[in-house]
């Protein structure tokens, strides 16, 4: 695939010299192991190998993944990490086609990959309550040529009507945001029945809010997760195979809950079940609200 | 969403009781809870709840996610986790319009995954050696309609020419087999200039074998990571928030690289770098191989 | 060494047949893989094999080490795991002579490895307000021979005057209890100067708690830490290596802190600090009640 | 209890400013908030507080923990971790009277911890090939008033004739260096039967050649572990509980494995098991050396 004029690079002068750079016509990039003319690499394909001037020092230009996006782009708030990225489109359901309402675009990091993913005919109606968030997320979906999928908004989802932004029904809600608690009761009403809220939280104290949310406004299977990624150190020329020293300890907890059509209670009692069955029963009671309503 | 004839539903009669269901008008499905009459449910919308017979149990019917696919597929052999599929996504870059080769097709549902993400005009290349997992593969492909995403194919890549099967350059070679080490010379042509050739491998000893072998094929930036999930046990009645007692502990090391094109080694020595950076250039020649190239 | 009776030794019959127990002479021990007589293995030394009756199958006969008693004691309360012990002992200083006041004794575990390792000239006082608690306690440390270095009393810690049983100041509080900060108030003065007071809670929502009543009670560098334990798969006729797929994912939150000297608040400006340390000082004032006061 | 001349102790300025100090009558200790008198504190109790000349900084001072030591005594060479001691110690039995024999002593951390732990009536004979780590422990073990315990000598275990400086059969062996599986065969003899070896190695191709040795030498129960250690962040002024967002990735694998004597395989056939019990113990034959002579 060529490289064209407006394209977003990935420049790897070495281990510690790596830069996503956006490919401008006639400019150069520079660093301290020299510096490449832009005009030098528009036409050559990706994956190839430039020397830097004057040094000769070989770069190596990738077209970036979504991961290179993720630990590089220029970033207002906290950062996302890959792997919850990864957890979160698998767990939601994100994909070709999905409509997403998305509460707190941060610098919009997971509003970009998310955006990639569903293309080419879905969309997001990304939502944050500060504007600088708002300005750095269209700066950086601009960038990645990503504007047609997603609408923002400088809106507080919490206190701001935005029924007249969002005018369907949601496949996903993202919430990346302080209180997702306090969103959950505002917006449900946005998600299609059997979609999915998502929320992301690095206490533990926001995951019991956010679950009780969840819970009392009809969602099911709601389920919390944490994940711990290490790097495997590997080196070629000796036998030293070990997780690296140092790791990422904690990103955040990422909790999904389904939401379900409203139902009425059952006055009659249900038929009894065989006894077996009910001791184990009893305990599902904690978890399915369903389920207690089954038993009245 | 409307339930349809044909489509798979998510049936989840308490904790313990959830299947994924391929709706068939005029059938039924049982279970000890009772039974459901799918043309009940046809027409229904998704997210709805209805009761079993005789028993009146509520039901909960889900449009299954990624993540309900991959945790409840049959499969012949080992299972992928949402997190590892989550993390290959994101790492490899697979989004729609991706083409991609696959060896090792397992059951299926990797495959499944990376299909619905491909989507729309994107592509698989799946092969195995194995007739079962070919067998298996087709009938879960079918089974959730993405047969127009994937090109089936029982061969054994390392041994067989695959060249007129596979016409076009991919964005992503996969391999989920046991030796991937052998097929990366046989397949890596396949690949275009940074595009990545993912490796997923459960015991450590491949992992050193895959490093080996790509880096020895051209590629670049290869990092291996494995992932740990914990699931948060949140109890809404009481404060009783921690990790759950067990969880799965290994599931698999993922093995990332990225192809370059071949570049035509310099014999001039290169133009001296400042002191303070020589240093740390020395400690670079043990990973880059674009580096030892310049040191010649 | 050689085994006498009363004993305890760690038979081991296969990967999945090992129990602890005391040798009595002229009885016998049944299991499927046959008996054995322990007249048999009396003045044989630890670490020999002797058959099995009928079957003659091999059973190793080891001296149990701690590791093995924790794992396999009998047991009325919740588990706590061997690197939890670990843990606790380093982190606590306990050694021999330490002094130690327990709460929650459980079956008896922890005390009887603290026990072990406070010999010969240490004690520890442990209390329970279960009186099922201290009977299965009394009969593990009867059974490991430790009762000499263990004084059992049934009392609430939280109400019941118990000073008239420890009468000397501790090195080590040890609370493996429900309500650690209700305790922490009413014992703390039993601790000496510099001492630690060690919680061990299963659930974080009792960590917060924990540090609160330690802070306000005169601790310092007070700190939480959990362990997971990973055992390691290794196949010594093939390349298998890799962790186990199951593991113990959670045990508990272990909380320490030390005890300091009250001290009188200086009512004074203290002199000015160089600028660049006085912003770094007020974040310290976060984690220190001592520097809280420097501050008045 | 109350400091003396001589006495190790633990200084805690704030948060980053903790340093461990040997008292010297009629000396000073001097950081960037002043300085103490050391002078001024022999004779006040551990655990109390002094104001630092001339800016009256609270400092406390605490009797040092086994865990201050291993974290903050100097080193000559890598780090053994607390977590990972607490489950050497535990693991290996090593208690009140305990022989070892150690190799490789590193800058005599371990050798300390185990010291205290085997006081007062165990011993350790350690040993190391390199003059620095001699010296290092030397001078550690003598700060800590350890040397009644700790026979240091500078000798290659693997070439060298050591049995004239062990004359006792020891506990626990215990290999802390580059290659355990070439010491095993030359040192195993000096362990009693059911004693311990365990081999603390930081990279996993190590591991497996352990296993070998330790499997040839006649050792069962030989297991591997490794820790992961996170650190728990507690504000007391506001709901932020959460683990560290740094935490150390990998310290080391961990290997034990248990000495049993040697024993003479049985020629004859050994009486048929249920089949059952046959197949599963067909599986063990992987696992037990002694299973396989049970077959023959």
């Amino acid at each position: 695939m060529q490289i064209k004029n407006g394209d977003i690079v990935y420049l790897i002068f070495d281990k510690r010299r790596k830069f996503l750079k956006t490919v401008k016509a006639g400019e150069k990039f520079h660093c301290d192991r020299g510096y490449i003319d832009f005009d030098d690499i528009i036409g050559k394909n990706f994956g190839t190998i430039i020397e830097s001037k004057p040094y000769n020092h070989n770069v190596i230009i990738l077209k970036p993944l979504p991961s290179d996006i993720i630990l590089n782009l220029s970033r207002a708030s906290q950062i996302i990490y890959p792997e919850d990225i990864g957890l979160i489109l698998v767990y939601s359901g994100i994909q070709p086609g999905s409509i997403i309402l998305e509460a707190g675009c941060g610098s919009g990091i997971l509003t970009s990959i998310m955006a990639i993913h569903i293309q080419p005919n879905g969309h997001i109606y990304s939502f944050d309550n500060r504007i600088e968030a708002i300005k750095q997320t269209q700066k950086n979906i601009e960038k990645m040529g990503l504007q047609n999928y997603v609408t923002l908004s400088h809106n507080d989802i919490i206190n701001d009507d935005i029924s007249n932004i969002i005018q369907v029904e949601c496949d996903i809600i993202m919430l990346d945001m302080a209180t997702p608690w306090l969103a959950i009761p505002k917006i449900h009403h946005f998600l299609k029945n059997s979609g999915v809220c998502c929320c992301f939280s690095p206490v533990i104290e926001q995951v019991k809010k956010n679950h009780l949310a969840l819970k009392a406004n009809g969602f099911v299977e709601i389920e919390t997760y944490e994940l711990l990624k290490r790097k495997i150190q590997v080196r070629e020329d000796m036998d030293a195979t070990r997780p690296e020293t140092r790791m990422i300890g904690h990103t955040g907890y990422i909790t999904f809950g389904r939401k379900i059509e409203p139902y009425i209670e059952k006055k009659e009692k249900k038929e009894k079940l065989p006894t077996e069955i009910k001791n184990e029963h009893s305990e599902m009671v904690l978890k399915f609200n369903l389920d207690e309503n089954n038993d009245k």
